[in-house]
C-alpha cells in the first residue's frame, strides 16, 4: 500500500486530534493511502518531544520550517493559532507539500486569497479542518436538500454556541489576539458558516452585530493583571443565500451551559430538517406529505447506510464520536491526494467562508448590510 | 361569591378559547370573582347563536356595540381581527367596561397608545392575551432571573416559529391584511417579544429584516385567483435590552414542521435557561457552580410548587394543556379587577410590545437600527 | 339540549378532577348531553360544602345514599377509596343511576363481577376512570395496531412508575389499606394493564413478583407512631396475551424522580411504537420499510386529525393537559348514555382488568404462573 | 516504552473492533504499555490476510493454535463465536498468554469456571469484552451509587433491546447455535447483567421467562430451506440483588426499531439515575433534596472530569463514540497487565455474569425461581 509522510505543526487540542486521526485513518480506511507520522513541530521543544513519543512520530523539532523541508514529509498539518497559518501554509506550498490547515484558514480573507492562489498555482492538495461537515448525517442532509426532499428552501437558522469563554476568569489567550482575526465569529462562526454553505450554497450578503461581553480578562490563568479584549464574544448575523433564501446565524462562546450547540434548522416548502451536534448521530426530518399518513419529525439514526459510518462499525445506532469525524476528514483528504474528487473544504472553500466572516465584521463596523 | 358578566366579541379560534377559559375559571380558581357568560357577538349571526348555545351565554348578537352596551356585561373580551381592536376597545372603555383584548393589541403603536391612555383615564382594567406568559414555569424563569440564579444576563435567543402559513395554497386571510398591521412579526413576534420583556425587561433598540416568502396566495381556499401578500412571513431581529444585554428574535409562520416552537435560551454569567412551548411543562436550567458537583441542564417539571399549577392538579408532572394557560390568564385578570396587583400584560405593556414590533418594521424598511 | 344531573361522591384529587371535567365537558363537547352539577357528597360535610360552592353544585350532603336517591341525579360519580366502590356502585345501580367509578373498580374481581352483573342486569351505563386511555394518541396507537401498521405484535413492555410513595415519611393512607385491595399493582398497575388490554387485547396469563419496600409508615403526617404496610410498593409482571405475544409490566409508586412514567413500547414485525405519559402529546413510530427511504422513530405530535383533539384547539402541537383527558372520558360516557357505542372502559372491562391484577397477586403469593 | 505483542483470533465485527482499538490505544493512552499487532488468525485465510494488511499485523494464519504459540504474542484476543471460547482460551492460558475474550465468556458457567480457574492458576491476566461498562458516565454512576448519592437502592430496571434479529428473513447464524449457549439472554442479556452487577453488585436469584419468537430461519441469506431455532429471542427476568433490592431485566434482539437500547433506571431513596446507550454521553440524575431548590432530572454530559474522557478530547460535550469504549477497555486491560489494580470484568466476573444467565435459563426451563 502506498505510504504518505505526515508532519504536524502544533501540539495543542488540534495537534493531538490530528495525530490521533492520522493514526486511526489507516485502520479504518484501509483503501486510502497509508499515512505515516514522520515529524511533529512545536515552539516548545519538550511538547514536541512528548507528542513524538506519544504518537510514534519518527522525529520532532522546534523549527516548523525544518518540518516543512523534511523530505519524508508529504503532508503538512497546521494546527497553530490562526495568525501563523498564512506564513506556514505558504512555506509548505512553496515546498510542494500538501497542506491540512486548521480552521479558520487565516486571520482574514486577504491572506486566504493568497494562500488559495498559491496552492492552486503549485497544484498541491489542501484541506481545512471543518470536521463537523464530515458527519455522515450532514452529508445525508446535503443530499436530501440537493435531491429536493425538502422542496424549495425557505429559511435557515444556524447556531454555534459553546461556553468555554463564558467565565470572566478565563484568561486572555491567542483566540483573543486580534492579529489572529476575529473572536467567536471566526472561531465558532466559521463552523456554522461552513455548514450553511455546505448545505445551502453561497452566502451573498450579511448584516451582523458583533458584541464583546467580557471586556477584560486576566493576562494568564489566575493573574490579577487584566488585558483588554478586542474581539467579539457573540456575533448575530442575518444572511442571504445565492439560492434566494435568507437565514440567521449566531456564534457565541459565552453561552453558559452549552458545550457543543452547533445546530441548525432548515425549512423548505416540502420538508424540514433540524440537527444539533449535541446529539450528532441523529438527524430530524419532517415531510409535509406525511410519512405513512403520519406527521411529525422522524429521528434518523446514523448507521452503515450513511457512508462512511460502516467503516467504523457495521451496526446502526452504535454512534460515532468526535474524533471519528476528524478521521473521516483525513481519509477524504488522502483520497483527494490520491486523485479522487476533492470533497473539501479546501483552501478555496475556506476562503469563501472567510469572506462571509470578513463581511460580518465589516457589517458590524459599518452598521450596514454588506455584499459578500 | 361576587359575579361578573362576560361579553365576548368574535367566535373564531380565540373566541372559543376565551369562552372555554371563562367557563373553566370559576371551577379552577374559586377564590376569584365568578365569571358569567352573558353575551356573545359575531358579525355572522348564526355563528354567534351557535356559540351562545354551546357555551351557555344568555344571549347573542351580530352587533358588537350592543354587546358593549349590555348592562350585564362587565368585561368585554375582544377576539376579532387586529384591525377591529382599537374601535371596539375604545367603545368598551368609553362604556366603562373592563377590556380583555387578544394580541397584538392593535395594528400599530399609535392605536395602542390611544387605547392605553383611554383605559387608564377611564380607570378600567385591561388584559391582553399573551397566554404563554401564564405558564407557571415561565413565572419561575422570571423569578429565577430576578433572584440572580443566572447571574448577570449575557444573551437572549428567542424564536416563535410555526408552519400554519407555510403552504402556498393556504389562502389569503385577515392575518395578511396590512390594515391589521404586520404579518408574522405581529402575529407570532408579539408573543416572543412579550416573553423577552416579561423575562428580561425593556427592549431599547432593534435591527430587523422582514421577508415575504410567499408573494401571492389564493383569495380563498381552493380559488385560482391570487392576491398579493404585503406582510412579512419571517422576521429576524437583533435586539438590545435596557439592562445591557442583546439578543436575537425570529418570528416565522412558514417554518415547515414546527407547530409551536415558541422557544428561548437565556445565558447568564452564572447559569442559563432553555425552554420550548413544544414541551411547555419543562424548563431546563444550568448552573455554573454545578448541582451537587454535577454539571448539566436540569429538566424542571411543572408541579404544584409552581403556582398556580396546583389549582389544576395536586400531583407534579401531570401537565397543563394549552387551554389551561388561557384559564390562568383569565383568573389573573379577574384578580386584577378585584383590586389585586395587576400581573398583566395590560394595555400599557401591550403598547410597549407593539413599539418593538413597530420598531422592527421601521428598521426593516429603513435598513437601520431603530431605537424604541 | 338535553340535560343530565351529576352527583359526585368524594372531594379528593379525583372528586375535584371529575367536577372540573363535568363542568368543562359541556363547553368542549357541545353535541353531547349537557351535564349539570346537582349534588356533591363527602363524609366530611365541610369539604362537601366547599366543593359545592366551588363548582356550583346545587346542594351537598355527607350522606352518599341521599345523593344516590336524589331524583335529579342521573349519574353517580364515585371517587372514594376503593373499598367503598362496591357498596356505593351497587346502591347507585339499584337506584337505576348510571355509574362513573374511579379505578380500580373494586378491591378484587369478585366485587367487580357482582358490580358488572348488577349494572348489566339493570341496564345502566357504566364508566371507569382510566383517563389515560382517552388520549387521542393512544387511540391512534390502537388504530395503528388494529390496522396492521406494526405487523404481527411481538412484544410489549409497560411501566407505570411514580414516586408519590417513595419517601418513608409519607404516611399511611387509604391507598395502603389492604381491605381496599392491593398497592401499586392496583393503583398504578391497573392503568398500565388497562393500557395493555386497550392496545393488544386480553391477557391470559401472568407471572408476578410483588414487593413491599417500605414496611412501616407513620400513621399520619409527622406522627412517630408507625403502622405496618401490607400492600406492594412494586410489582413486576410477565404477561401473556391471547393474541400470542408476551410482555412485561412494572407498577411502582416508589420510583424516585418519576412523576408520571406511564410508558410502553410495543414491537411488531413491521413496526413499533413507544410512548410515555411524561410527554403524552407525542407518540413515536418506527417502520421497518422506512419512511421515504429513511429509518428512525417518527415523533407524531397530537393535532386536530387525532379525535377529539380538535374539540379543544384547532391548531396542532398546542397540547392537551391532564384534565382534558378526564373531560374526554366524560364526553364519551355521556355519548354512551345517549345511546351511542360505548367506548368504555365500562364495568365489564374494569372487571377484566381486575382479574389480571388479582392474577398477579395470586401468582406472587403462590410463586407460579397463573392463568387469568 | 514497553511493548506488548497482540494476537487476535477472528476477523468479524469484534475482531475488527479489537484491532482498531489496539491500534488506537497507544496514541490515546500513552502511559500504558504499547500494544503491537503481531498476528491475526481466521479459519478463512483470505480474511486473515486482508485483516493483516488492513491493520498492519506482522503476520496472519488460519491456525489459531499457531497464533497462540507465536512467541511474540503476549495477549491473545478471542473474538470467535462463543462455542470456541473455552478451547481457545484454555490453550492461550496454557501457553501463559494473557487473554482478552469477547462476551459472553462461554456457552455456560461450567466452562467459565474451568477457564477462570485455569487463568488464576496460571497467573495470566484476563479481560472480557463488556465494553459498555467502560463508558466514563457508567463509572460515574457506579461512584454515585457507592458514595450514597442515591441513598439506599430500591429498584432496578434494565433493558438491552436491539432489532438485528427482528426480521424472519434474517438467516440462521452462529448466534443461534445452541452449542454456543443461549440466544438473546446470552448475547445481549450478558451486557445488561454485567451492567447490573457493575452498578449494584451480585445477583442472588432470578425468575425468568425465555421466548423464541421466530421459530424458523433461512439456513443462509436468501435460502428457502429453513432451520429450526432453538434459542431465545426475548428474555424477561426478575432478579434479586445481594444488597436487598430487586429489579427486572429484558434482553431482546427482535425489538423492531431499537438499535442500541441498553438502558437502565435505578431508584434509590434519595435519588435516581436513568441512562440509555442510545445517547451514551448523557446520564440523568434526580435528587430528592432538589438542586438549588429545583426538582427534576439533571442531564450530566460527559466531559474531561469523567475519566478517561479527557484522553480523547479536552472539551466537554464533544462525545465519545462506540469504538472509543473498546479503546478504554483495552487501556484498562494493559494497565492490569502492568500490575495495576484490575478493573475487569475479568474471567471471574464473567463467570459470575454467566451464572446469572444460566440461572435464567434454568428458571425458564423449570418455571421457578432459581438461586444463583
Amino acid at each position: 500500500m502506498k505510504k504518505i509522510g505526515i508532519g504536524i505543526i502544533g501540539t495543542g487540542f488540534m495537534g493531538l486530534s490530528h495525530a490521533l486521526a492520522y493514526r486511526a485513518a489507516a485502520g479504518i480506511f484501509p483503501d486510502e493511502i497509508s499515512p505515516e507520522l514522520i515529524c511533529v513541530a512545536d515552539i516548545d521543544k519538550a511538547a514536541a518531544e512528548k507528542a513524538c513519543q506519544r504518537f510514534g512520530f519518527r522525529r520532532y523539532t522546534d523549527n516548523w520550517q525544518a518540518l516543512i523541508d523534511d523530505p519524508e514529509v508529504d503532508i503538512v498539518s497546521i494546527t497553530t493559532p490562526n495568525r501563523f497559518h498564512p506564513e506556514q501554509a505558504l512555506a509548505a506550498i512553496k515546498a510542494g507539500k500538501h497542506v491540512h490547515c486548521e480552521k479558520p484558514i487565516a486571520p482574514g480573507s486577504k491572506d486566504a486569497a493568497i494562500m488559495t492562489q498559491a496552492a492552486e498555482a503549485k497544484g498541491v492538495i489542501t484541506q481545512v479542518g471543518f470536521n463537523y461537515l464530515k458527519n455522515p448525517l450532514i452529508k445525508l442532509a446535503r443530499e436530501m436538500i440537493a435531491d429536493g426532499e425538502l422542496g424549495e428552501i425557505i429559511s435557515f437558522r444556524g447556531i454555534h454556541a459553546e461556553d468555554f469563554m463564558a467565565s470572566p476568569s478565563t484568561p486572555w489567550s491567542w483566540r483573543l489576539d486580534p492579529t489572529g482575526g476575529a473572536g467567536a465569529i471566526a472561531d465558532l462562526g466559521s463552523h456554522i458558516v461552513a455548514m450553511a454553505r455546505f448545505l445551502l450554497g453561497p452566502v451573498v450578503a450579511v448584516q451582523a452585530d458583533l458584541e464583546t461581553v467580557i471586556h477584560q480578562r486576566p493576562v494568564s490563568a489566575g493573574a490579577t493583571e487584566l488585558r483588554q479584549v478586542a474581539v467579539d464574544d457573540i456575533a448575530r448575523l442575518t444572511v442571504e443565500f445565492a439560492r434566494g433564501c435568507k437565514g440567521s446565524i449566531e456564534a457565541n462562546w459565552v453561552a453558559t451551559g452549552r458545550k457543543m450547540q452547533l445546530a441548525f434548522e432548515i425549512y423548505g416548502c416540502r420538508g424540514s430538517l433540524h440537527f444539533s451536534q449535541e446529539r450528532f448521530n441523529e438527524l430530524h426530518f419532517y415531510r409535509t406529505d406525511g410519512q405513512g399518513g403520519h406527521y411529525g419529525y422522524q429521528k434518523i439514526e446514523a448507521g452503515p447506510q450513511h457512508l462512511p459510518y460502516g467503516a467504523f462499525c457495521p451496526a446502526p445506532g452504535h454512534q460515532l464520536g468526535f474524533n471519528d469525524l476528524k478521521t473521516i476528514e483525513i481519509a477524504e483528504f488522502l483520497r483527494a491526494i490520491a486523485g479522487q474528487k476533492v470533497s473539501g473544504p479546501d483552501f478555496r472553500e475556506a476562503w469563501e467562508i472567510q469572506k462571509v466572516i470578513d463581511g460580518a465584521i465589516a457589517s458590524a463596523r459599518e452598521k450596514c448590510r454588506v455584499n459578500i
